[in-house]
C-alpha cells in the first residue's frame, strides 16, 4: 500500500498524462469498434450514408493514431519512463497501429458495398456478416481487455483467432464454389472475397493487440512464441 | 564542429548502441530481402529445396525483430534519448514490424508455389514475377534510404507505389479474365491471386519505412498527408 502511493507520488504527473493518453486510445478503440459494427450493417442492409459515415471516420481514426503517437513519443522523452512504464507506452504505440488498419478495413468494406450498391451481393453474404462479428466480438473484447489489462482476457481473444481462420476458410471455398458455377459473378465475388480478408485481418489485428496486452503485464514478447509456451508463461 | 564532437563525447555510449542496433536491422533487411528475392524466384522456377529455405527464414527474421525490438526498449529505458534520438529509436522500432511481415509475403509465396508444385500455375506467372520485381526494386531502395537516412530516395520509393498499385489492379483483371474463361481453373488462380496481393503488400510496407525515414530525417509524421502537403514539407 506504502509503496503503491509512493510511486504515485513521484510520478503522479506521468500518471495523469497516462490516463489521458489511455482515455484517448479507449475513444480511438470505441471509434473503430463503431466503424466496423456500421460497415457490417451494410453487408444485409446497404445504405448510402451509412457508406459515407463508415468512410468519412477513417480521416478522424487516422488523427487519433498521429496525436497519440506523438503524445507517446512526448512522454518517453519528458518522463524517460522505464520497466512497466514504458511497456504500457510502448504497448499504446503498437495498438494504435493495429487499430487504425481494422478502420482501413471498415473503410474497405464499405467502399466495397458502395460498388456493388445496385447489384446487391447474394453470395455468402450471410456468411460474410457471421464472420464479421465474430471478429467484432474479438475487437470488443480486446478492447476490454486492454482498458483492464487482463492478461486472461487477452489469451482468449488470442486463441479465438483460430476459430476466425477456420471460419475464413470454410468462406473462401463456399465463395469458390460461386465463382465455379456461375463464372459472370466472378468480379462480384472477388468483392466478396476481398471483404472476407480484410475481416479475417481485423481478427489478427486484435490478437496483436492481445499480444500488447500479455508483453505489458508479464514482459515478454510472445509474438513468435508456440501456443503451449505461452500457456506456460501464463 | 565542436558542437558535434561535443555531443558525440556526451553520447558516445548511446552512439555505439546505436550502431549495434543499426547494423542489426540492415542485416534483417538483407536477409528479408534475399527471402523475397528467393520467393519470386520460385514463381519462374518451382524447387523445393529453395521452398524450405525461405520458410525457414522467416523463423530467423522473427528473431531479429524480438532482438532488435527489445534492444531499442533497452536503450531507450538506460539512454533516455530525446529529440532526434529518440526518433530514431521510433523509426527502427516500427520498420522491423514492416520488415518482419515482408518476410511473412515471402513465406506465403513460397507455399504458394509448394501447394502447386505438381501443377504449375501458367496463368499471368510472368505478369506476377514483375510486380514482385518492382517491389523487390523498392525494397533494395527504401534499405538503402533507411542505412544514408535519405530523403529523397525515401519519398520515391514512396511515390513508386502508385505504380505497383496499378501495376497490381491490371494484375488482378487479368487473373479474372482467366478465371472467367476457365472455371476449372479457380482454385489455382486464386492461389495467383492471394500471391499478387502479398506482393502488393510488400509495396505498402515499403511505403511505411519511407515514412518512418522522413519521420525521423524531418520530424515530421505524412503518414496521413496528401501528396502536395508532402511536397510542401521536402
Amino acid at each position: 500500500m506504502d509503496k503503491l502511493n509512493m510511486n504515485k507520488h513521484i510520478s503522479g504527473q506521468f500518471n495523469a498524462e497516462l490516463d489521458h493518453v489511455r482515455n484517448q486510445i479507449m475513444a480511438m478503440g470505441g471509434l473503430v469498434e463503431q466503424q466496423l459494427i456500421d460497415a457490417l450493417s451494410l453487408l444485409s442492409r446497404p445504405d448510402a450514408e451509412l457508406v459515407s459515415k463508415v468512410i468519412s471516420t477513417d480521416s478522424k481514426v487516422n488523427s487519433f493514431e498521429v496525436a497519440i503517437d506523438e503524445e507517446c513519443t512526448r512522454i518517453i522523452a519528458k518522463r524517460q519512463p522505464a520497466a512497466s512504464d514504458l511497456r504500457i507506452v510502448m504497448a499504446i504505440i503498437k495498438t494504435i497501429a493495429d487499430l487504425e488498419r481494422i478502420g482501413d478495413a471498415a473503410e474497405s468494406i464499405a467502399r466495397m458495398v458502395e460498388r456493388n450498391m445496385d447489384k446487391p451481393l447474394k453470395a455468402s453474404l450471410s456468411s460474410l456478416e457471421h464472420l464479421g462479428q465474430h471478429t467484432a466480438k474479438m475487437l470488443h473484447d480486446v478492447l476490454d481487455g486492454f482498458a483492464r489489462m487482463d492478461v486472461e482476457m487477452a489469451w482468449s481473444v488470442h486463441q479465438e483467432d483460430k476459430k476466425v481462420d477456420k471460419e475464413y476458410e470454410r468462406l473462401i471455398r463456399e465463395l469458390m464454389t460461386y465463382m465455379m458455377e456461375d463464372p459472370r459473378s466472378i468480379p462480384q465475388v472477388l468483392d466478396a472475397l476481398n471483404a472476407a480478408r480484410a475481416i479475417e485481418r481485423v481478427g489478427d489485428r486484435c490478437q496483436n493487440i492481445a499480444e500488447y496486452i500479455i508483453y505489458f503485464v508479464r514482459g515478454k514478447d510472445i509474438r513468435h512464441l508456440a501456443g503451449d509456451e505461452v500457456e506456460k508463461l501464463l
